[in-house]
């Protein structure tokens, strides 16, 4: 091991703290154990003034950005207010990596000045503060990858999501914690450290937009960037109650350089607290004309008009509870049955869905994401000498893929898979309710709920839509107890399985749409919400 | 060598004459030295009736389109005319692969019933005969790729853009003559042999959609598909006077089966002998909806109002005579000049293009379509025991990529390339004017003119714009004379060049618009041609 690797993560965080300004630090943090909920804890301090909570609180980013464009609130405050309390939350869960207060500030002021001097916006965003994901690169500050190697060597440019989001107006202020590699579903590696759940500080936050996901459900954020390649911005907003769009990859770009597969593309895409806000952003994103800065992209707008289905419209939808490979956790199959019973109640033609071909589309997945065995990450693990994360879903030697047999793979991708004339699938989003820090690095990493979707580039979304109860969770039932697990994933996870472990913590489902449907995912959300809440 | 190698070729030709009804066959298959030209010798000789002649000889399809529709002329005596004329086509020129005039007849009966029935057409192309070319899956009938091992395994369904062709109320005729494996630039095949030039019988047609271009230019299809990964739409059409969309991927299904590099995708698309022919082909496509049948298409209809300019709108045009590899024959820079005067002298803003990072492009092309090593290629060959013909564009050990070479390969593709605000590039589409067969093998295979716009996924249309002139293009001026070949490819090629060869030959010109910018193509082709007639 070199030098670096045993002094760079602690000058790291020495110098992430310095950033955060001395009467934001908290002077002793609590332990898990005394406030194991960030949330709460926030609420219950007095480190929020009430205006400041009223701003971090608000759950739809229109009624900011209204209140913005109003006047009633500058951007600089509605900035400092999120700032404020991403430091709390980054404090409390190591939620985030690069902090970018300084710089915000001075470009909400500016926003400010441009409003007060205009009397207009700058753009559909105007001073909004948005949290980006690590690995989306902003001008003079690093993107680590959660790799020590790539410490202190900031980006050159800003990447061309965060490009679109100025143009928008958006203020970016805080870059938030990944796995090592990005390639986990815990967001922990040997720069940052482990980052943890705002409802849970026993509970893993997910990955690899894991820090994200914790930073927003603190309140510390209210719309925040992430990526996912085989689940990564779904898993993390579903194990923190939040919504989340995987969407197809045209629709957002995500320009991370340096060489990787790209059969299995990873897309950017929006984590929020809210429906209103994923449609907000992704409807704003499209003006600014994606294909025009992504030489991948089609030019095809966001369709508003799409995200709502007319009043009286029968859909026809598909449901998984068990996609036959690992077998969902009791709290999950709860949460999808609810969603169909809903549906049904409601007129709606709900079949269950034949997921035999799922093994083989995860197979291939991982093949891909596999494919070059391990070579990229032994690129960076050479940087600094620091070891590989074990368990992690990295390639090895034994994974490398010859050029023709990847060719292979690229070719049989969509052979297997046709249309059933359904407008949408509601299904697990992992199989898993919440893990402690630690745990998925052993659970052979069954992906397969939503990395099928990033194999096909299809749009997928997911939205809490129960929380686990002792109640209803317990005591378990016969299929569940008498069950014989299929293969090590599905005997790991049936047996992690602890209603004590998870209790109350959120349960999401997955609404999948085809390519380019990416509306008729909030379409289909903003219909169950609704029934869900009618039902409540 | 099995017997199929020896057999199967043989056998397959008589079987293809076979289905050519006697009547249409030609007794005395005239030398090339005394009928080099098929379109002259078919007008002077009594084989075709006026009405045929007519039929066949309308440049633009809407007018054949427009007779049907107005009940004027059947699709049956349509499809017969094209039939015949493609029978002798074929005779001269070797163009064609599977006959399927049979159930090409039967097709446009019952199309001539339903119109009879309904006073309706069925679709946009109704009752107009399309060729496509060999590599094209029409179900029952061959799809060889030129290989011997793939003869008499027919289709066993229609590919998507057959499916899409027959739903426009087309009627499929005739599959054409193709390269073995498809990467040449001549028609050359141990199964079928050489496609020859129907202009001139002693040149090739070029290729790898040769047989296609060679039986447009005859009058045997007025609209035939042919594909394009390196050139193999935009070469033929330009070596046989016709015009030719290589487009956008997603506005072109093409869903080829089995294994290969999806860095560089082929697309399909259409040749033709008019402009109109091809806008009103790719308008009609449009309205089937590509993306619903291939899921790797975006949803982005055609734009018919883009394919015009607005009257007196001036553009900004860039373009290359030379792209620093090779340097074009002496009628070729001709053409491209011609076309610049022109564009200035109608006030439009025209500038050179700095083609420095076009060698670059090339480089990345040739590795991504060489980077199985052959592997592919010796599946074919080890079907039946035939040889590779030498020469051929096909990878060899020395080319094989390892998986995370190609993976640094596809992260490269577009980092190098910046838009330079231009409406379109125009420039060559080969560096040469006309070959003899056997010649491009020999070649250094240089096709880096029109490869680097598949790398990119642009839109690229070619238009013949002059003939080949003793008057014009002789005697040589002296910076052809005496520069210096900068490569053997450079250097063959100006070997090569010889007035006496390619007197009289057409010489196309490209035109190079972005990413979904098909319309476009057409627009500035519109306009060069309405310049180009004005000059004349």
């Amino acid at each position: 091991m070199t030098p670096d690797f045993q002094a760079l993560p602690a000058a790291k965080r020495a110098e992430q703290l310095s950033l955060i300004p001395p009467e934001w630090r908290i002077t002793y943090i609590p332990s898990v154990e005394s406030a194991p909920n960030v949330l709460q804890y926030i609420r219950a301090s007095n480190l929020l003034t009430p205006e400041e909570l009223a701003i971090t609180e608000a759950k739809d980013i229109n009624e900011t950005l209204q209140r913005i464009s109003r006047g009633e609130i500058s951007s600089l405050e509605t900035t400092k207010a999120f700032a404020k309390r991403a430091a709390l939350a980054q404090q409390l869960t190591n939620c985030c990596t690069e902090i970018i207060f300084d710089e915000a500030f001075a470009s909400a002021r500016k926003l400010d000045q441009y409003f007060a001097l205009h009397g207009t916006t700058v753009g559909p965003l105007h001073g909004l503060p948005i949290s980006v994901k690590d690995c989306i690169d902003v001008k003079g500050y690093d993107t680590t990858v959660g790799w020590i190697g790539l410490a202190n060597k900031p980006a050159a440019e800003d990447s061309t999501t965060v490009k679109m989001l100025r143009e928008l107006g958006a203020v970016v202020y805080v870059k938030t914690n990944v796995p090592q590699s990005l390639m986990m579903s815990d967001s922990n590696n040997h720069l940052f450290g482990q980052c943890v759940n705002s409802l849970d500080r026993a509970l893993i936050s997910g990955g690899s937009s894991g820090g994200e996901s914790s930073l927003i459900a603190a309140g510390g954020s209210s719309l925040g960037i992430g990526t996912d390649i085989g689940g990564s911005i779904r898993i993390p907003a579903a194990l923190c109650g939040l919504y989340g769009l995987s969407p197809t990859f045209s629709r957002h770009p995500y320009d991370r350089k340096g060489p990787r597969q790209n059969i299995v593309i990873a897309t950017a895409g929006p984590i929020a607290s809210s429906i209103a806000t994923i449609e907000t952003y992704m409807q704003a994103l499209s003006t600014t004309e994606t294909w025009k800065v992504d030489p991948r992209a089609g030019p095809v707008l966001w369709n508003s008009a799409k995200c709502s289905f007319a009043a009286g419209r029968k859909l026809r939808i598909g449901f998984i509870t068990d996609d036959g490979v690992v077998r969902p956790q009791p709290p999950i199959i709860r949460a999808v049955k609810e969603v169909v019973t809903a549906l049904r109640a409601a007129g709606h033609k709900v079949l269950e869905w034949d997921a035999t071909c799922h093994a083989r589309g995860f197979e291939l997945f991982e093949k891909a994401v596999l494919s070059d065995g391990g070579a990229a990450a032994k690129r960076m693990t050479d940087l600094s000498g620091e070891p590989l994360i074990e368990g992690m879903y990295i390639g090895t030697a034994a994974n490398l893929l010859s050029t023709p047999q990847l060719h292979e793979l690229t070719s049989s991708r969509y052979l297997r898979w046709k249309e059933a004339g359904l407008d949408a699938l509601i299904m697990p989003v992992t199989p898993w309710v919440g893990y402690k820090p630690w745990t998925w690095v052993k659970s052979h990493q069954y992906v397969g709920y939503t990395s099928i979707w990033n194999l096909l580039d299809w749009a997928a979304f997911t939205l809490p839509v129960t929380t686990v109860s002792r109640q209803k969770d317990e005591p378990l039932d016969e299929t569940w107890v008498s069950y014989q697990p299929r293969n090590p994933s599905d005997e790991f996870n049936k047996k992690q399985y602890d209603v004590n472990l998870v209790d109350a913590m959120p349960v999401g489902v997955q609404i999948v749409c085809g390519k380019y449907e990416d509306e008729k995912c909030i379409a289909v959300a903003k219909l169950v919400e609704s029934l869900l809440k009618r039902d409540c």
